[in-house]
């Protein structure tokens, strides 16, 4: 079976280094212990949101990076990728249904509850915006509510789901991000859970392989 | 076997009604003829984001409404339900392993892609708010990106995974939010599709159901 290649970009600016998403996939596929290559496509900018050649977007309809080629199967979207790989792997995902219906659960709340706070939030911050309108007054309480119920699950737990799984994968890497700004400066138990996560061997050769893949085209 | 329970609030505002999150879990239900009850529990505003006493928070710990009951075992996150009734019946989600994929992937699409994108978006319209910012022109932009990229794709397809799934069910409410506040002026496919999926008998079942669960409190 010839290996799985996870495709990203061959380059980015500084300032994302160490968050694009195929870090989750690396990741992932450290933790199972599944070989896999890395292919690269031209960076395009995120802003202004250009297209990625028509070769490109149909593997990723959103001009996107990560994609996952397995065989003749390509996978977009970093939580589908994730959960494709968890299907694969114990190491990823618990087989018992219970078990694996928990993870499944927590890695929406990472990618739907929590994401969709902290990534518009997140590009404020990237924007250096600190005006203060009525929108984003919502927008600021609104990542921390997000951010104070995730503290109160990871105050009474390592990891989501009983052991670390994927959705570990995608909330830790998600509030990453928000820590990257200080906004788990109230959220204890969220930072030591980031320090948890990225502590462990596979992230940090996952990190360390990102760094270097851009590195080496600059 | 007892039926599922479906949670939603006993009451909510006219604003949200009609888009309140349970009509996803509705409409996947009456697509899939599964028997299912309705339960409530009291209202709370999502701002200032109070939580819901212990018993609700124990159920969904980011304070929101649907979950689903289905014997002992309790799922949140419209997303992660959705998947869950999607692997009990064919009308949701095919059991081809490859068309199966293909339905996963564009739901991870339609809730991270996209709705981390509109969801924010909303937010700023709900709140009345047009000032322009930098970040706003960010996440104005952002948006639109989304939306462009996905009505390339609905350009050319029916259905975003060949035959009607929970992807639609997914997609297609998210852009009824969008199109809500005119957000889908520019994108004729994205309105058709959503049409499309609105005219479905289970959509309309579901929402009206949704409507009068409300009306009852009033």
């Amino acid at each position: 079976m010839p290996d799985m290649i996870l495709t990203t970009f061959d380059w980015v600016p500084d300032l994302p280094r160490g968050y694009v998403r195929d870090l989750r996939v690396r990741w992932a596929l450290e933790e199972a212990r599944l070989p896999y290559r890395v292919a690269s496509v031209p960076f395009t900018p995120s802003v202004p949101f250009r297209d990625l050649d028509a070769d490109q977007m149909a593997q990723h309809p959103y001009a996107q990076v990560p994609w996952l080629t397995d065989g003749d199967q390509t996978i977009f979207e970093s939580g589908a990728i994730l959960l494709y790989l968890g299907e694969r792997s114990a190491a990823l995902m618990p087989t018992d249904p219970r078990a694996r219906q928990d993870v499944i659960t927590w890695l929406f709340a990472a990618l739907n509850s929590v994401e969709a706070a902290s990534l518009p939030w997140s590009i404020y911050q990237f924007a250096g915006d600190s005006e203060q309108t009525p929108g984003r007054a919502h927008l600021d309480a609104f990542l921390k509510a997000r951010v104070r119920y995730t503290e109160q699950v990871l105050a009474g737990r390592d990891w989501l789901a009983g052991t670390f799984s994927i959705a570990d994968i995608a909330m830790s890497d998600v509030l990453r991000l928000v820590d990257r700004f200080d906004g788990l400066a109230d959220a204890p138990a969220c930072r030591a859970y980031v320090a948890r996560a990225t502590a462990r061997p596979a992230f940090a050769k996952a990190y360390a392989d990102q760094m270097a893949h851009f590195a080496a085209a600059d």
